[in-house]
Order: C-alpha cells, then sequence, then structure tokens
C-alpha cells in the first residue's frame, strides 16, 4: 500500500536495536484518514471471504482492526493482556512470547465473544517474529473457529514470522513489508 | 442516546460490586454499527467546538474514540499506561488511581504529540468517580493545550465524577448516564 509505505518513510524513525518507531501516525497519535484508507485496503484484499468477526490485540492493534471492521461493518473483538495469572474457565486463554519486552504475556478473549461459526480476520499493526498472530490464531482454534487470514499494518519481513506463516497456509496480508532498515533509509518488500 | 441507552438494558450485566459488564457490544467485543453512531452524536453534541484532536486511555477507549475522530475527521491520541517508573522527558505523565483495581497507574503521553495549539477532546468509555478523566485533563493542561470537553459512553451517576467536573466548568457529555442499578434493573439520568 504506497499511501502507508510513503507514510513511513516520511514519518517513521529507525532506532538501534531494530526499533521502527511510528508513534506519529499508527501507533500512538492514530491518523483517523490514513486508518480509512487502510480499511478499504484491507477490505480490497479480502473481498468475497465471508468474514463475520475481526480480533485483534490491545493497545495498538485496535484502531486499525476498527477501522477495517467498520469497512466490513463486522464487529471487532480484542484479546486482552491478563493481569493475574488466575485464568477462569470462561476465557480462551493463549501465551504470547514478547521479543521486545522479553517476557511473556497471556492474553484472553471471553469464550462468549467468540462461536464456531465465526469467520475471523485477524488484525494488527505489527508482524515480525509472529507471536502475537499465533496466540491469536490459537485462540480463534480454541473456539473451533476459521481463521480466514491475517491483515497487518507492518511486518518486519526479514524476521520471517510472516513468510513462517504464509508457508503454512495462512494467508497473510501485510500493507508495507519491511526488508531492510538502517542509517541509509528503508527499504521495503515488492 | 436512546440506541445506547437500549444496547444497555439489553445486554448489559449488572454483578455485585457495582460493576456494569458491558463487554458484549461496548470494551471487548465491539459492535461496529453502534460506534458510529456513537461517533455521530458526539459529533453533534460538539459541533462547532473547531476540536483538533480526540485524547483517551487504553485500552477500552480506544475503539470509541476512533469512532468520533473519523466522523471528525482529526487524530486520535491514546496515553499509556506506563509500565516502568522511569519517566523520560519525552513524555507528559499523570497519576491514576483505579477504584476497580485499587491501584495507581500512570499514563503517558508522549510531548511531540500534543501541542498547545491543540483543541482536545476527551473520550472514554466509562466514567464513575472522574480519575481517568482528570489524569487525561491533566495531561492536556501540561502541553497547554485547551479541553474543549469530555464525551463518555457510560457514566455512572451516582459516583459523582461527572457532575464535580461539570461543576468545575468542564463540558462533559455523557451518552448514557446511569443513576441506579441492581436486581430490580438500570434507571437513566433523564
Amino acid at each position: 500500500m504506497d499511501l502507508l509505505k510513503q507514510r513511513i518513510v516520511k514519518d517513521g524513525k529507525v532506532f538501534p536495536g531494530n526499533i521502527l518507531k511510528v508513534s506519529g501516525f499508527l501507533n500512538h497519535l492514530i491518523d483517523s484518514s490514513l486508518m480509512k484508507e487502510i480499511g478499504k485496503e484491507v477490505c480490497r484484499l479480502f473481498e468475497g471471504e465471508k468474514i463475520t468477526k475481526i480480533l485483534t490485540i490491545e493497545a495498538s492493534g485496535i484502531a486499525i482492526a476498527c477501522a477495517v471492521a467498520s469497512e466490513l461493518n463486522v464487529p471487532v473483538l480484542f484479546a486482552k493482556k491478563h493481569k493475574s495469572s488466575n485464568i477462569t474457565n470462561t476465557v480462551y486463554s493463549a501465551q504470547v512470547k514478547s521479543y521486545t519486552h522479553g517476557n511473556v504475556n497471556t492474553v484472553v478473549v471471553e469464550k462468549e465473544c467468540l462461536s464456531s461459526d465465526d469467520r475471523v480476520l485477524i488484525v494488527d499493526d505489527f508482524l515480525a517474529h509472529g507471536e502475537s498472530l499465533r496466540g491469536l490464531i490459537d485462540l480463534v482454534k480454541q473456539a473451533g473457529a476459521e481463521v480466514v487470514g491475517a491483515a497487518i499494518a507492518i511486518e518486519k519481513g526479514y524476521q520471517g514470522g510472516g513468510d513462517a506463516l504464509r508457508a503454512e497456509g495462512y494467508k497473510v496480508e501485510s500493507l508495507a513489508i519491511v526488508e531492510s532498515m538502517g542509517e541509509d533509509g528503508i527499504t521495503f518488500r515488492n
């Protein structure tokens, strides 16, 4: 998606430790116009898929998920990072490893919010190693629902999470795939 | 807003400890159509206010904030709950007491995302004692920006936070104000 790539080049900031900061337009301050265009593009990429629900993870996935859901006119469900180790039997839960923070989060959704009839599109702002995405896929499968695919704003292609999931047969559509980034700029996959 | 009140009566669940659970349509599973109507209604309530930015707090405020921002065509900024005690000088920070969880959170926004030119509408899903709202007002004031007012989906009127802020001169518009709730149902303020 050229609009997003141009915006990453213009307003994204690359920091040591492989960090691409897009908090000025994507996941802290959020550009509403860009969100609408992202929603439309994801809708186009998954046309005809009969999606019944969008699943994302708090907090930075929610805005993009809502933009997609608004176009598709389906509900959004966001998985919550669980604070306590006390998981009740009213939720589905999965473990998600964070490479950025070096810890493991438990994420949960309430069972009554996801049913075996659902055809779920997973939406998130970033995809790197794919740990969040695998956790969300796990939640959908626990409910006996169908994973239609995943729509991601920015994928770090060189970290391999997206390609591994594609090799397993998942439809993963990323609007911008970063192949390299550093002092001499950002290169996207064609 | 009748549509929201009807939905609360139909799908909201009242639990002991003064808890109104609306996770089936407002803050876990999110009804996109309802969000659009909420966005339009808030837009109507603050017409002519020349709002430049929406401020909310992660995670459950984000969906409503995005719906309002989409109608107004302005950016959303969401305050993040800060994990460490190490606050850098690149952020504005405020303390927010949680009556539900019995703790105090530090919330932050990046300074470069909020400027003294901004006219800010604060949006959140719930208003009870008003602690979150006061924290967000604090962030806006630290930036030297203007608080246009606050738009809330559900206010617990009997907990007094909204009325206290109104008495201080803030324009606080809540789409549904619960005056009482219990086994015999939910009563709204007219």
